[in-house]
């Protein structure tokens, strides 16, 4: 995986891990499932943060809504807390109750004592190629794809990312690392982007607009109603008000491949640090939480924009065509690229 | 219904509308399904706004969270939009993901173009009185409660409200309305309150601190894990901006009957007018937007306070005592006034 | 100072502290200078972190706007970075820049290496009383409060406060303490608000809605165009996030004294803790902040609605009649309490 | 002015206007004050809205602050009431409280009622090239300003961008402008940023990425403690909510030119609608306001980006080496271009 030696490698500050995959952030398991089927081109992603325990040991996440044009769930409680008690799972707009179900469910099982929980659940709009309306996504999908999660995984268009369609092209899940030093310390930062956004003539890749040219044939979608989420993790010891800045910048790195946020896209970020973190039930009155300090928070800054720049690449490099709802094809970039 | 005559009518500097609830502003409706059998205590609440057509004629709206520590769906997209374009449920914390899928399939049922939507599901947590860990809630009963709405409804510890708990008395629905004279025009402001918050030693009614006396003999719940929630509506022309405004000030009506806004607490007001909107697709490139002006907020302001105290009130003197989950019980207000 | 056997004493859940006001909270200190001359009645009051490096090493703090209609400076900063590096500043509305300037000024002067400062000042207007256009106030008398602050102060109509009015009546500075008990150890927090708000018909002094009777024979100000700042200290460890959560219930304690937050009217909360804190330039890359835990949020909650509801009346109880601008004479509580 | 033949024109999807300037939006005018002597290299830069009454005719306004580490004034009462009442004023970063009070007396002074306002100032930090501490500007400069505004104005070094380093390289002052068609309608929207951001190293021009090379021999600056403020102006009809998301925008256009906003930067893009407003004091009890539909926002989107991106540039473009404090010289771009 990744994108070394392939055309839209992009320059880099940092190096990758060793799978160039959000689960280098090492606990960091991800699981997809996929259905594709005629005019079913849908599915469901589950992330799932370190240990077992999530709901014990909440971390400390935050979250930045760019364009709020989106139906994602948890981040009220996430804004007021600091915290993250669920994994995430990423789905297709009309599926986030079901997501939302399966999840509490699952937290509800995995803990005895559980009566109250705050489940993430983020979406994008697959509604080009998928039968949205069909309601194909079931609790027991969602359940499946936590329970095959792992450190290994694939990108492109499954799970979630199915019937996705970034900058006119078959779009989906992407993913990158990079290798953090502080100070002689060694860390790592992931992302996983879900991509959905952009139209194809702003598609530009290392700065080359290569999108103007293809699009000069006309292309279906004029407008950007697709949206973008991107899970940014990361073991560098962080809270919530430093996450939040993190996630800022991840608007950059989409930048750099030619978002704009079209209306009708909902662009959001979540980071969460997988250090440290904050019992469920505490007796303790006090507790220290140990934190990056500000001198180095543009290595953050900036190892999140190239995580998101080449997630969003990624995506498109690893999804193949997909042809689903009413006949409905999207091309895949490796397609385009072959005519180059 | 109303609490005019009973000993706990707050004063007032509006007159409420004829039936002293939501539903006096023209065209609302609010629907329940109550689930009450032994530990099953709980059920949901539909507020349904004025007309058919909520997908196609969006209302401007806004929300505020005063306690975040809360799972309701729906915000991000109203405070990017400053509009609502589904129904309103309301439900126990672990039903907000099938109430959720209820409103969107009810929603891409009576809309056949419909891809995307923004349910909107708020919820306090009945986990005391009710086998919350059940979930026993099903999209049905979501669905009954929006085919049973109508201008007249009950108040007190139905739908929604059925297993919730304030200041440590059986809360619940509560709701009122007040009449407003802009100029010689006439309008109308309702509050629909779900009320789980606050600790009986806090209550106080009409400044008068009679939760101190009541809670002497202790009380079982020690610290503020509820939530509440304030829907409020009106058909004042107003858009995002000062309906957010009118948002803020719900708390100073919750604070005077004694709540301080407990950790475990989830508060959040939501607010929207009945007056214009937006069109799900407008060929028109401008449209113009009524609005009252600033001069004339503060009316809108001391209504909204009147009418989430007097709510808060009204859930408590229409909610009956209330066993549940494992045999417990919660006192009624009417039980204590007795006393009085 | 207090309020401890003056009929307005509000009742409590914490006992004060030793003072009775912010100072109780170690190393803190005010300092007030008074303009008043005929008409020109307007001060300016500082306050000052403990130590006399605030810029050197930053506190965790957090503010909270309720009402934004308002000119305070410094919130940007404050939300981005949950620090504080600057004495706080009160002042009339239209001494903003002024005060900005002084603080700046005299934190350049303190810290030879500074090039970039976020003074901290906030205001209400006092244009009732005060020849406001005359822009009366000058950086030396900002610096004269910083060089004057002590740990005793008075509350009234005196610095910042000397041209407010509140709920009708002459406000100002008000202060409050309490002494908060964790797990047997002992902390403090304390408040100083600068009341310039509120109707007299509004006015309620622990639940007694004395103002209803007072403003029977009409007030002069019928609507609600004052503000009022409330500084929330304490010596618990707590950063940002918590911080701006205690800001949150602020508006308790002003509502059970009658407050709705008028349109004209900005409310603002700003929140800081003593403990620990960051140093300016910090070698190392990592660093631990104590906090305290969720379980004892609610002790923080219930201890800032009793020290902000006791600042307000604490302002009203100080503050003497005063007779400012083009004659105008705002009564004292006192006054009036004599009439009872 | 304008890009047109240079080397660094972007790519346009509209047609700057007349001036490319900011000022062609009917009615803006901008004013500098340049200080530049020896060590002293700075100023301030004044904006206008059309006409003189800007406090009796308020603008719709909104802001966005992407990175808070900045001391800019006026944003509270901005995000509160979606209005502007003041011009605006640009400066280093310690005259903010001299621009706010310079701005404050003179509204007073236009507006004999006046006892009440919210000037707007926004700053960047010239501490690199000016002696700061010096604390050159006076409230005369910024009188000056103001009374020289013209519709036609210079970029780059000067006014308050006399000292600012954007990438390395001498910035400042940058304005453009676009034409928009909406339904055969002619509009426009001008930016004007102040840049004092980024690093050399990370300098992208049309997507090519030369500020790799440049900086190969090593740059002075390793960290980004710039700011940029970004202020949009457009006569198409707009209210709060969607100029806020208007300035959301703009950081699209920063990244293109290789921003990725540094920790000790302060990113803000403000944005107001020189249509329609709001009266000081309205007799009447509602206004309509006329507001683009969402259907034609993506057009103002793009064109805030393409704005911002050529903002930037032509600020590099047109400022001239500058040589200031301690005899420290920040190179042109111009110089380097030479080279290629």
């Amino acid at each position: 995986m990744g994108l070394a030696g392939t055309p839209i490698d992009p320059p880099r500050g940092f190096e990758p891990g060793p799978r160039n995959l959000i689960t280098d952030v090492a606990g960091i398991r991800v699981g997809h499932v996929t259905l594709s089927n005629g005019g079913v081109q849908t599915g469901v992603t589950a992330l799932l943060p370190p240990g077992s325990r999530i709901f014990e040991r909440k971390l400390h996440a935050a979250a930045q809504v760019f364009n709020g044009y989106g139906k994602s769930a948890g981040l009220v409680q996430v804004d007021e807390l600091g915290l993250m008690e669920s994994p995430v799972a990423l789905c297709g707009t009309l599926s986030v109750g079901t997501c939302w179900q399966a999840l509490c469910r699952r937290l509800a099982s995995d803990n005895p004592g559980l009566t109250s929980v705050n489940p993430l659940v983020f979406e994008c709009n697959d509604g080009t190629l998928n039968d949205i309306r069909g309601f194909h996504l079931t609790e027991a999908d969602v359940w499946q794809a936590l329970d095959s999660a792992a450190a290994d995984f694939v990108e492109g268009a499954v799970g979630a990312g199915r019937g996705m369609v970034c900058h006119g092209l078959s779009g989906g899940i992407g993913s990158a690392s990079r290798m953090i030093d502080i100070d002689g310390w060694q860390f790592t930062m992931g992302v996983l982007a879900l991509t959905n956004h952009g139209l194809l003539r702003d598609l530009a890749i290392n700065g080359n607009p290569l999108g103007r040219g293809l699009a000069d044939g006309g292309e279906a979608k004029q407008v950007d109603t697709g949206s973008v989420i991107m899970i940014i993790a990361t073991d560098v010891p962080l809270t919530h008000l430093k996450l939040r800045r993190i996630c800022r910048r991840a608007v950059i790195g989409l930048a750099r491949t030619g978002a704009y946020m079209g209306h009708g896209s909902g662009e959001i970020a979540f980071a969460f640090s997988t250090h440290g973190g904050v019992r469920h039930q505490d007796g303790a009155a006090f507790r220290s939480h140990k934190e990056l300090t500000d001198a180095h928070m543009d290595t953050m800054f900036r190892a999140a924009t190239e995580c998101v720049e080449e997630s969003v690449l990624s995506s498109l490099w690893h999804a193949e065509a997909v042809t689903g709802y009413r006949g409905r094809r999207v091309p895949s970039l490796r397609e385009l690229i072959d005519i180059f």
